[in-house]
């Protein structure tokens, strides 16, 4: 048998001690399977004392985790800090240059420092793996990156933040409002005290970055993300989009259109029948769809310490396995040097269905006009209707127009809607959301 | 950039053709991914003539797949002829035996000598690819032999034959039986003209078998399978399935028990609101549950030229990527030598719930004693509900009784049956469908 393969582990939260715990409980299990023993080399985090439930005592300790980059005994630098600047990254770059293989769950990271750490990793003929940054346990990554191979993809899209999922969930099945359901994910540790990045789309937008370029080998665009969150998802549009027969996710959409790439993270409703709409509480869930293999869809859990963990293990098995030496497999899908620039579709030109709310005083005419509207730009719908408005807090002769349209452009939608907001009857912001449908199922 | 990777395709039917396509059209992309071209660098195939679409007049040509694995310049052997004896099982043991890496798409073969052949690779230090064997598109051997190290499994289970899932999902959405669904599929090229291979459940047994070798560690059991196929599912059980929430899907299924494995293809009733139970038409789904990850669900094409010729040519790949000389990914997830016995639990043990539809005479007490049976068995209903006999066949006067269980033992529910079997008021064979629930969505 060859020589133990010996891991450093930076950040001992619940994924660190969660990984130290099992590489130690499956010790004999994991020689067997990766042809070699995995042993914990050396240990870093910020407070050494406190208590992990598992004895840490007999491992290497070191103070900061750059000075175990350079200077542990280890052959792979598992970075579990957090956080795109500072610590992580100073560090990862130092075990990189050392000539370390690196193993990181770090989104932020990646998504600002991706190519630069890709670039030096295939530099250095190291792996640098990181299938728990995206959708936790779910394999996203090692699909788009081995199995994929050859394929040519259209689009992936996924529901990848599970405080987001959670509320949804909730709001839909117990017809509950927003803020009633975010205090629960917070009351149940799902959401946390400060909410916004996961609510308004930052960290999905994270997660998607990094996937659209597996997907499409080109450079890492965190920046140019469209972002809106599901803060203003109120209750009637969830029970006007089940009416209708579809439900609402927060979904990261990364898709090739004739103009470039775009990167979009909004509510996004989803016919009821397809398997995504199904995808419930905390659940995450990625679509891949692309020429050669059709669609793939995966489904697992997106957080928690074990999940996330077994995401790091498997990383870290691929890298016992495999031989020493020049690695050729590209951290990116592709090799960092020939990644193509990334082609910002302009969010105008999206083209898709989308569900229109209006809040409108209960005149003659509003529903004509608003119908001209549509017409006006071209728009042609799917459906339209009108009822009594069921919000108690609307006006008093107020009604509700929901519309469907079919494929359109985001343009004509703005503008659309720009011209109804001139409008004396329009009562309230308008709510739009975008209609998402999977290809195959 | 290193030599080419030579490859020697056996078989070219349409997932040959499909890959001989795809090497040809995706060459320099594939060469940038993997660090060095792939190459064709041979061909075997019954019949030369046959136009395939494809110009296939400058690549060496083998009369025999076994003289191809023997004499040919290649460094990997695809498989795609099919078969668990013969051509396909000489031809890989020929190229194993000479050192060369082999890819295959054979779910007979692996069913029946995996353990033999991944033994053979092991020892020659060449790898044994075959994500194309199960669920076709659906990278769930990868998932199992590397995302998942570490973990133990408890239970994998899923939708891995197309043609039964498309006559089911037909059934159940148009109200057809299963002989015009059946036919409708044949019609499609769903279903063979002999279809029992599939319908019987023995298609999604091979595919199984090598999951539970995959999941738990143990000897291939291909034989050890309990097998009920989909032929006598009629469309009462469906609609009383609906009524219940619950839809049918013919699963494979492999879980851990205390008193072994047990594996077993049955027509399985799965809670409606669930993920899986939504995966329809051709498309096949499976779902691993494991200690640390917990539930991983994958769904995707399970069959059809390309798909397939993805999941191969992702094989290939890998192959492409890592270094020569020994292999550490053993073939099976365990090294070949390291498989434990396979210790089958008996169906008579298996827990869960049931569904029984049973027709009986319309008379007084026939209810009572339908659920006193139940009771002498120690079977705990969860809902007992009798309803005028739907089936136009029926003889006059019957009327239809459903029960659903709790929790209880296939022994128990077999004894029940029996006892009831004994009743006068029975009318035809009582229907018995068990019951799966995923564990987490």
């Amino acid at each position: 048998m060859a020589d133990a393969l010996k891991v450093g582990i930076a950040g001992l939260g619940t994924v660190g001690a969660s990984l130290v715990r099992i590489i130690r409980e499956r010790a004999e299990e994991l020689a067997v399977t990766c042809g070699r023993a995995i042993e914990i080399g050396a240990l870093s985090a910020r407070d050494r004392s406190r208590d992990r439930g598992v004895d840490l005592s007999d491992i290497t300790w070191f103070g900061s985790a750059e000075a175990m980059a350079t200077e542990a005994d280890i052959d792979v630098f598992v970075e579990l800090i957090g956080g795109a600047e500072g610590a992580a990254d100073q560090a990862v770059r130092a075990a990189l240059e050392r000539g370390l293989h690196v193993v990181t769950a770090n989104k932020a990271l990646l998504a600002k420092h991706g190519v630069e750490l890709a670039a030096l990793a295939e530099e250095k003929g190291v792996l640098l793996n990181f299938e728990a940054a995206v959708a936790g346990g779910i394999p996203v990554i090692k699909a788009l990156r081995e199995s994929l191979t050859g394929n040519k993809v259209s689009r992936v899209y996924g529901i990848m933040n599970g405080t987001c999922n959670y509320i949804l969930t909730r709001m839909e099945k117990e017809g509950l409002s927003f803020q009633d359901c975010l205090r629960e994910a917070q009351r149940l540790g799902y959401a946390e005290a400060d909410p916004t990045f996961d609510i308004e789309g930052n960290d999905t937008a994270h997660k998607l970055a990094i996937l659209t370029t597996l997907a499409f080998g080109t450079q890492i665009a965190a920046d140019e993300i469209y972002l809106e969150g599901i803060s203003n998802i109120s209750i009637q549009d969830i029970e006007a989009a089940a009416d209708l027969g579809y439900r609402i996710k927060l979904l990261g959409v990364a898709q090739k259109t004739e103009s470039g790439i775009e990167q979009r993270v909004h509510p996004t409703m989803v016919p009821r029948d397809t398997v995504i709409a199904q995808v419930d509480g905390v659940t995450n869930a990625v679509a891949i769809e692309s020429d050669i293999l059709g669609e793939l869809l995966m489904v697992g859990p997106g957080a928690g310490g074990d999940a996330t963990a077994s995401a790091v293990l498997g990383d870290i098995a691929d890298i016992a396995k495999s031989r020493p030496g020049e690695q050729r497999v590209p951290v990116l899908g592709t090799p960092a040097k020939a990644l193509a620039p990334y082609v910002k579709a302009r969010m105008r030109s999206h083209e898709g269905g989308y569900f229109i709310r209006l809040t409108v005083a209960d005149r003659t005419g509003v529903f004509a006009s608003v119908a001209s509207r549509m017409a006006e730009n071209n728009i042609s719908l799917e459906s339209i209707v009108q009822r009594a408005s069921p919000q108690p807090q609307a006006a008093a002769g107020s009604k509700t127009i929901i519309l469907v349209t079919h494929a359109t452009t985001e343009e004509s939608v703005r503008n659309a809607v720009t011209a109804i907001k001139g409008e004396s009857y329009l009562v309230g912001e308008p709510q739009v959301i975008r209609i998402e449908r999977p290809k195959a199922f």
